[in-house]
């Protein structure tokens, strides 16, 4: 595979002409977007909008002016267009941690006479802890936490279990899970689903309404580029919808905030999972961000995301250094998500030295290297370079050097 | 009371200095900063840096390299400053809604054998919803709201309450509660004591630590001038911290939020109150807008505040005002917030005419006109102008004019 091989792959790829919607800084190439999405050039024009105009010149008039108040439901109709949501069961607020909480809490009180909420083992860690909080509070007869490998999955679903909350792609493997199945098998035995779709929103495509789920959440500063922190999102199937309210009963969700009553009363709808006041700088960003998904189709997001990926593999292979490093992702195309993660001993100190040559990928410890395939704004040729420069690192053992031994905080 | 003798006031007031720190829109008397705080320059230049040099250039590094990932605390020791908190005690987070929910439940794992909430009747709404959602969560035997009228409270309070929920100042009238008072008759009776200062923070001295209040919520985009819907703070102090895990248990505040265990381990101190992942560009704006207090004595904008309403009042009754509104707020200094509520059967049209003419203050359903004084970029001066135009809107029925009737979706 030569280069100019590479090249005509990059000629032939209809999405090369998303690449200048994006601020990337020169000289990188830049592999994780499954971790941070990057500045596009819609996010920078809105969030200087947001702040020099919105807010320092029509302050508070804002809310009604520039319709600061509907970015959450905007937002979520965006987002639902990309995972598969028919309008108005997506809501964009807050983060996957209290949305989990709003969302187990829904399930539970949907599902009363069960208590097991069913996880992965390796789901990415504030699920759990989310479910150990509301555990918690609610105490073991109400809320109880079963965590199973995947093996134990299938056979786990049972006919006590009220919730089965799983991650649609691991946070470390990249592995995928099969949402449509498990989502039916779950159905079977009389359980919801709750999918964590955080690193999967925005990176393949993913059909909440035909799989038949019933709860999501997902993040909008991973592949969908909304900026850092930026707020999660809630998918609530209208099936479910104003049957409960959700115990984080802010005055945002309530169906007439600005009667200031005393009385909660849950907004219809996807509304009532609002809670306090949105964030809007950082709303009116991701809002802007999202139109770098205008036109695109999430089929082909996906067929490059696997074509990306699958060119890494084969160069690693050609230049030698499947041997260094233990693939921790699936091989199969259908199990794969938009990541590919390696167990190595001196991991840490390849990813500092990668990141010196104008490689980012990420580190997780305590052996992990992760990087991220984000087809928008990634050309093959960079995956070319990428995979030569990881090769002259380890072949030159320039990882070894002692600036990058230090472990400092990752994040 | 001349112009002259306002401007001389003007001539002497030691915070007329921070005025030029503020991006405030020319021909604007911005009566409103009870609402959301206008743009300060500092808070410009930080949103600009944030979004296209960390975000844009530096990617994920920022985290580390821009300290992202210390903002919570480092915000929480800037605000903490101004309420009178010890270091360690306040952490920027999430919104008011979702840290009342983390409050109460902490009040109630920390006094365990009570379960009554009480509250003013009259508190801004969303804190007497989330009690409504926590009650509904975990049933009236754990936690129960009990609503009284102000002239009910002191003998409210009783040995079966766990914990007494106030608003420092209320959002209409701008009453403000004798923080002290109420608290040591709360510990009295062996209650603990959540205050929010959502309409104090930022406008008047506010001694936490000294009126030994037990927890605390507050606001950043009112006074604090941290932006729309920038991230909200909370108080916990010291004697609490450690004994108790919050419910809304999410990675970030975990004990190593980077070590990706399986089990929730709350962090030390207040850390453990954070919960998802901070939306960065709302908090380095924040972060950034908090420099307009540097150097400044509470005291000092406290004397302004009540300075700029008293002269309002005054002008009021001077130009024959008085008659025409119902003042809702006290008289009395020490019961005066930093706003002033007029009752008036066309407070929305009058509202909107005074926009049109420059005045921005806000509207409360029904009938209340509500005008915010804010001592780091007001003049006596513009008060007086204020006041100038509203008797001329009053005078000439300008309000009655068509286009300030309709009601609009209100802020």
């Amino acid at each position: 595979m030569k280069l100019s091989d590479i090249q005509a792959i990059d000629g032939n790829d209809p999405l090369a002409g998303k690449k200048p919607l994006f601020e990337l800084p020169e000289q990188t190439i830049y592999l994780d977007g499954n971790s941070l999405g990057p500045l596009t050039k819609a996010a920078k024009a809105r969030a200087k909008a947001v702040v020099e105009q919105q807010w320092g010149e029509d302050l508070i008039t804002s809310w009604n002016k520039h319709q600061w108040i509907d970015l959450p439901q905007r937002i979520g109709t965006k987002i639902g267009a990309l995972i598969g949501a028919a309008e108005g069961q997506v809501i964009c607020a807050d983060s996957i941690s209290i949305n989990l909480f709003k969302l187990i809490a829904t399930a539970l009180s949907l599902n009363p006479k069960r208590s097991i909420v069913l996880a992965q083992k390796d789901s990415f860690p504030t699920d759990l802890y989310v479910a150990q909080g509301l555990t918690e509070l609610l105490g073991q007869h109400r809320c109880e936490l079963k965590l199973v490998s995947d093996e134990q999955l299938t056979d786990a679903i049972d006919e006590d279990v009220a919730l089965v909350m799983l991650n649609h792609v691991n946070y470390k493997s990249g592995e995928i899970y099969p949402m449509e199945e498990l989502t039916a098998l779950a159905h079977e035995q009389g359980a919801l689903t709750l999918w964590d779709i955080a690193h999967s929103a925005g990176a393949m495509k993913v059909e909440l309404d035909r799989c038949k789920v019933d709860l999501a959440v997902g993040c909008s500063y991973k592949y969908l580029n909304g900026g850092p922190g930026a707020p999660a999102f809630v998918y609530v199937a209208r099936r479910h919808q104003n049957k409960v309210e959700q115990p984080l009963s802010g005055w945002m969700g309530h169906a007439s905030p600005f009667a200031f009553s005393g009385e909660y009363q849950g907004a219809e709808g996807v509304n009532r999972y609002l809670s306090g006041t949105p964030g809007i700088l950082s709303m009116a960003t991701l809002d802007a961000a999202l139109s770098a998904f205008d036109g695109v189709n999430m089929l082909g997001v996906r067929q490059k995301s696997l074509g990306l990926s699958s060119v890494f593999l084969i160069l690693m292979d050609k230049l030698g250094l499947e041997q260094e490093f233990e693939l921790l992702s699936p091989q199969e195309h259908e199990l794969r998500g938009s990541q590919l993660a390696f167990a190595h001993p001196d991991a840490y100190a390849i990813c500092q030295a990668l990141i010196a040559r104008g490689v980012i990928g990420d580190f997780r410890a305590p052996d992990v290297l992760r990087f991220g395939f984000t087809p928008l704004y990634l050309s093959f040729e960079e995956i070319w370079h990428a995979v030569h420069i990881l090769a002259d690192i380890i072949n030159t053992k320039a990882y070894t050097a002692e600036a990058f031994q230090t472990p400092q905080k990752v994040t």
